[in-house]
């Protein structure tokens, strides 16, 4: 539905070689053998073969409700020479408001129309930052779903609706933004279960000054909204109630990016 | 949750009196007593008394799904003099985003939160005009609700949720705006069985012209979203599709409303 791309990235490199080389660094690294590496099958897809050696460096943590797999995925079609790498990575990674935030920046709507990836900007304040509590501890995307329920009432889901109105407002405008902008009925209560310290920690986010706070995708990420200005006392907020919280973990204070996909020499951000 | 103000108007003027005199001209115009007309029972709720000659002048046809409550409403308690016309609108009519169309104009999203009504103003743009199919056949609101189910899938939510998304990109850009933006799972095919040539006419509107199309509320009014240039085809296109459905009515062509509630010598537009 709705992704905001932030100042955290993955480069990707793809240069022919006798067979499949990959090569990982950062975020990630380790965790997937060659074959199975998301970036190595991604820019097989796109050559058609896979003497490939694929050089992956990564700054976004992993199984984290991050988008790391969707900006992977998009990084690696690019990177293989993809004409159209949101298409590509919407459809490996089946987020495409993750891919679209990948490929686009900024504040993005995307979702699938007849199986095919739709994606457009929205306003998005240059006022507002980012503080993103990062847990140390995986959350898998299946065990994140099977928790929600198939059906859900119809009040809940028009409570979303108008929630959704208000943050968009709130995102372009942020003297609109308030807490009940991203007030949910459909997933966060249902999730907590996998993570119960979530709403202390979403509580502590706004008590140190945060406009709006959510879950980051299917968590365990956590993610403050915030002017520029608080950023500070909203980032150390957050540390704070993390250490209290006994959860371990690290917090993030980024900005939107706004740049989306970059080629070559532009992609020299990871260091 | 959302609602856009569009150029079509009530007007209200509320007088010390003897007692209770209702005047009503225009749309709806003798269609209900005066101690329950709705204007009166605001206005008298606002000064406290009935010894009022409350005037109303109506543009807006009744019971059409066009927000007409909301709009009297929140005219009669401005005209009684209330300080926030907004929430008083929004309690009596129970539809807070009518209200704050009404009130503040423009494209808004608003919803309750604690019993109380919230509004934010979205970006809408200028290039937009809208073409309404008014049928000369009302749809009480309470058929209307009770044709919905009260659970639903959470791939429907989820469904309308991504298209309110790429909505609201396509309300600030025109550009984006595709007929896919107003794609609905939620209510519009389950009130077809009161309204079986609705998807008829919202087809007719798409053939004409138009980039958008959805019910207007709860129907049974339809709404052609267009630019400026293709609003004579669309307007001619929905008055050909209307004559030949054989559904008495009535086709609109109308501009955003941007400055909603307006008092005295400014509030001249209905003739």
């Amino acid at each position: 539905m709705l992704a905001i791309a932030l100042d955290c990235y993955v480069q990707v490199e793809v240069e022919q070689a006798s067979s499949l080389i990959v090569r990982s660094e950062g975020e990630g690294a380790g965790l997937f053998h060659d074959a199975s590496h998301l970036a190595a099958r991604v820019a097989i897809e796109v050559v058609g073969h896979d003497r490939l050696a694929v050089t992956v460096r990564s700054q976004i943590p992993v199984s984290r409700g991050l988008g790391s797999s969707a900006a992977l995925a998009a990084a690696a079609a690019a990177a293989a020479g993809a004409e159209d790498p949101f298409t590509i990575a919407a459809a490996w990674d089946g987020h495409p408001e993750y891919a679209a935030a990948s490929v686009f920046g900024g504040l993005v709507a995307a979702t699938m129309i007849d199986d095919q990836a739709h994606a457009a900007r929205l306003p998005l304040s240059e006022e507002l930052a980012f503080v993103v509590i990062v847990p140390d501890r995986p959350l898998a995307t299946a065990d994140a779903r099977r928790v929600l329920a198939h059906t859900i009432s119809r009040a809940d889901a028009t409570f979303n609706l108008g929630r959704m109105g208000l943050l968009l407002a709130g995102l372009a405008e942020p003297s609109l933004l308030t807490p009940h902008a991203t007030a949910d009925r459909l997933h966060q209560e249902a999730r907590t279960a996998l993570f119960p310290e979530a709403p202390g920690l979403l509580d502590a986010l706004v008590a140190a000054g945060a406009l709006a706070t959510c879950w980051s995708g299917a968590g365990p990420s956590l993610l403050g909204i915030t002017t520029e200005s608080a950023l500070p006392s909203v980032h150390s907020g957050a540390e704070g109630a993390l250490t209290a919280s006994g959860v371990p973990g690290r917090v993030l204070r980024l900005r939107a990016d706004r740049k989306g996909l970059v080629y070559g020499d532009e992609a020299e951000r990871p260091n």
